[in-house]
């Protein structure tokens, strides 16, 4: 659970940052956050991330820059419709430290080494640095304890294209690599992220709280706007904060079946999709052969009401 | 509804013998049926269905051979531990008649110049001859009212891979095609058909009926077989036989929005899925211009206790 020691890799994004509060509040032990390009650039969203620890009082947590551009492709570039031109809803926060001199796939890798068979990976962005330190170290499967991971879409549609969602979509080469390696990942996708919902109550309650809250909030505006049209009123789908929860224990699945995942990295019009297998579902997913990745199906209602809480107790 | 003139193509297959069955007691205007290489060659497909005609008292209904091979492919070989090695559950009946000299495209292109704007279209096996039609005469989509296929899935999993059913799957380079073109399709999937069901009580039901029943019960065991591991008890998926049910009008769905449908023809692990954009679900799916599909999402209940009925009318 939260004793354990985490790496966190993300692209920070509004998401993300409630995702840093989320992991402040409840306590985890972050022993390195990495940052790769998703909403944003990896740089960008390394200076985020720095801003926010620094003033959620956890400017210790190291951060490390991580890839730049996906794996046999270009970044392309700030995801500016969705989380504003400087990935935090446009909230102009006092710049605070700078990134440690190695990457996220080396942090990721040393992490492993010094917490062999205990260190938890979170992963709420692309997975280029994962596939990265993959590369790096061979045995890195055998040395962390699991991998969360937010991305893809089983039995729902996608949110870049019909089937693919945004983290896979833009690595899905790294997304099959991290998938093919032989660590256990639970897979939390669009399946129960698109249902988790902050609503302008919870936006307004966030307001009235302090600096950090107010800051969120303030964040919130420009993703609740992107929102609007797709979910029909002002709110938004907490992806990251709901991955981060269910790897904390906080929520606990009601559906996470053990079954195979493949991903589409062709470039047909699948790319990017999570492939999961979940023809079994008649007979109650019985156990398969070197199956070894969970994906969450199911979530109990009401994660929006006790994110809220658990934010609120931030400075 | 059923007083228009029918085109059906049909790989028969065990529900495609239940499909005759329900197209005939329902008196459907079958100006004239196709055969397509899927659950077995497109030539003992025609077999059977010539045979089930005629046991049926329709003989008069002219049965064209259509495509043996995939386009750009090659036919893989009967289903035979779905269907039997015959395709009708080894069930043996009475041999009887002889198909029409032109191909089952031909057929078609024929048909919707005798009945233009009239003819509707039923295709419950891979659509091969749909897309060797529309390229014998491309104004073919104008002159058909419109085509119901049995085929694909949308937010469910696949029956030949983690997302591709079997009849999309056999030839997804002819479901591009007939997809691409300018008739409305109805996309009636695994989404309802895998609910659909036949259970051991209506296969006894059904071998206390006439001479048809009792054949098409004699099939059911063999159908059962398949099934009862993949649905956990002696049963059966109504897939072809739903899809009819649709076209006809007698099944009504609950839930088809009209939204964009794509098909993956790559040789990637998504070969042979229907990408159905279901994005706009959260705000009821409105119009989007060009748009000119519905996928069935929803039905009501109780299916398996009409198709009962209605088969128990034949002699």
């Amino acid at each position: 659970m939260s004793g354990a020691p985490w790496y966190l890799d993300c692209d920070t994004g509004i998401d993300d940052a409630l995702t840093l509060g989320l992991l402040v509040a409840e306590g985890a032990d972050l022993k390195g956050i990495g940052s790769v390009s998703g909403n944003l650039s990896a740089a960008g969203g390394a200076r985020n991330t720095l801003d926010l620890m620094s003033l959620m009082g956890r400017a210790d947590v190291p951060v490390a820059v991580g890839a730049h551009d996906p794996l046999g492709d270009e970044f392309h570039g700030v995801a500016d419709f969705v989380h504003g031109a400087n990935g935090i809803g446009d909230v102009e926060l006092p710049r605070a430290g700078e990134p440690v001199a190695e990457s996220a796939a080396e942090m990721l890798v040393r992490l492993a080494h010094e917490h062999p068979g205990a260190l938890r990976v979170l992963a709420v962005g692309p997975l280029t640095n994962l596939a990265l330190a993959l590369a790096l170290d061979p045995e890195l499967p055998s040395l962390v304890a699991d991998v969360v991971i937010m991305g893809g879409a089983a039995l729902v549609p996608g949110n870049v294209s019909s089937v693919a969602e945004a983290n896979i979509w833009n690595d899905p080469v790294a997304a099959d690599l991290v998938l093919q390696a032989s660590w256990p990942v639970t897979m939390v996708g669009l399946d129960v992220t698109m249902d988790a919902r902050f609503e302008e109550t919870h936006r307004v309650e966030l307001a009235a709280g302090g600096a950090v809250p107010k800051a969120l909030a303030a964040m919130l505006g420009v993703y609740f706007q992107y929102y609007t049209p797709i979910l029909g009123r002002p709110s938004c789908a907490l992806h990251d904060p709901l991955a981060a929860a269910i790897a904390l224990g906080t929520v606990v699945p009601t559906s996470a079946p053990v079954v195979p995942i493949e991903v589409d990295a062709t470039d047909g019009p699948g790319r990017g999709q999570t492939l999961v297998d979940l023809r079994s579902r008649f007979v109650g997913y019985p156990p398969q052969p070197g199956t070894r990745h969970r994906v969450v199906l199911g979530v109990p209602e009401g994660f929006g009401d006790e994110l809220l809480a658990t934010l609120l107790r931030l400075p």
